[in-house]
């Protein structure tokens, strides 16, 4: 049976692109699969070096992230677009992958916040589906259009989950730098394998909690299960959320 | 009665894209359109910023070009998808294109040259007619990818004018710094208003020897006309080249 499955692949130093690829390419052979990609180290990088430092806003409610003023989004977009998108869509040509770049600013809807960041309102589903396929899998970039039509960044777990929704897919897939959610966050031995929604909210910290958020919007979306993992590990060492 | 072209908006210094986003879209709403772009300018202070200076190499017919190696190529991708690429889609979506930014890499086949460079031997067609349409919009960066399905940067003229032959269209337009072909290159009186290839080929030169190069791969394989001029400037102000 053909599942369907979006996979996010974190944009954190530490996530192996190369795995990410090969999981993809190994994947989508009987599986309807998209990509989405974050670009959080690149950006970092090019902030450094072009001269124009990061500087990290909490919301109330605890969540980290990066302040985007209108210089920060193109750099972003450089780092999005122009490395990780790029690579990715190389990565799995090079695996056999039909891959076509996308950024989710084409046919996407979201509401502004504050500054050159929001929320995904709206999924540009026929646009995606006409590149998924055996061996054809669209690569998403977080970046959208606002109501004003301007780009915007949107957080890449989030992007991946609202397209889990639209998409109706059977599982996320949320491959990044740590073994999945720990109950302690100092004792990597206590990996929770299985959990709902309620528990992993409680030992959520730090960056692990918007990955649990996304989790949220897919699950209560209808997506069967959300699966948080190392790119480059052992597959069995993962957390498993369900509603 | 709808005319088929592509615009080619010169990736150089003084090349205005706000001038070339209002040409774009105003001829979108009743003519089908691929606008193909460049990059030099913004990879030029990429390769400055970043510590990778660039080298040219001329070929034995003349034809200058970036020397482009592996980092050379990730910064042309950082450039041509990441700056030019992105700017030009979220311009045409604020002035109400359905812009979509695809790469010459989604679905080109070109012959591998001696580095990281190449000329394109194949276009995606059913690819890009799926973008084009009233007010829609491809927006091409050149990058292709090797026939090792390596990415590899290519030429934006002759991306422009392969892909004009492809979808058959009436006509390429190229928008560029200069106000089109001169009969004496000091001297812009002696703008050259309508020629034919082979005189357009004896006044060439600079940079300009690449673009009657493509004029003719386009006129060659059965585009009507090909005309270059400023993007900014008068419209009639212009060279129009004929077989």
């Amino acid at each position: 049976m053909t599942l369907r499955a979006v996979i996010k692949a974190g944009g954190s130093a530490g996530v192996d692109r190369d795995s990410v690829a090969d999981l993809v390419a190994d994947v989508a052979r009987s599986d309807e699969i998209v990509l989405v990609h974050g670009a959080s180290a690149e950006t970092d990088k090019l902030q450094a070096a072009l001269g124009h430092p990061v500087e990290t806003v909490v919301s109330p409610s605890g969540h980290q992230s990066r302040r985007t003023d209108r210089r920060t989004l193109e750099l972003f977009a450089m780092a999005a677009l122009g490395v990780e998108n790029f690579l990715y869509t190389e990565k799995l040509q090079a695996r056999g992958v039909d891959a076509v770049g996308l950024s989710a600013k084409d046919g996407k809807t979201i509401v502004l916040r504050d500054d050159y960041t929001g929320t995904v309102r709206a999924v540009n589903v026929p646009l995606l589906r006409q590149f998924m396929g055996p061996s054809r899998v669209p690569v998403v970039a977080p970046l959208a259009l606002s109501t004003e039509n301007e780009a915007v960044n949107v957080d890449g777990d989030r992007v991946a989950a609202r397209i889990a929704v639209a998409i109706e897919a059977d599982a996320l897939l949320i491959l990044t730098n740590v073994a999945g959610l720990l109950r302690d966050v100092n004792d990597p031995s206590t990996l929770i394998a299985e959990t709902t929604l309620d528990e992993a909210e409680r030992f959520a910290q730090g960056r692990m909690k918007k990955k649990i958020l996304a989790a949220r919007e897919a699950i209560e979306g209808g997506v069967g299960e959300v699966v948080i993992r190392s790119a480059a590990g052992d597959p069995n060492i993962r957390t498993v959320i369900h509603g």
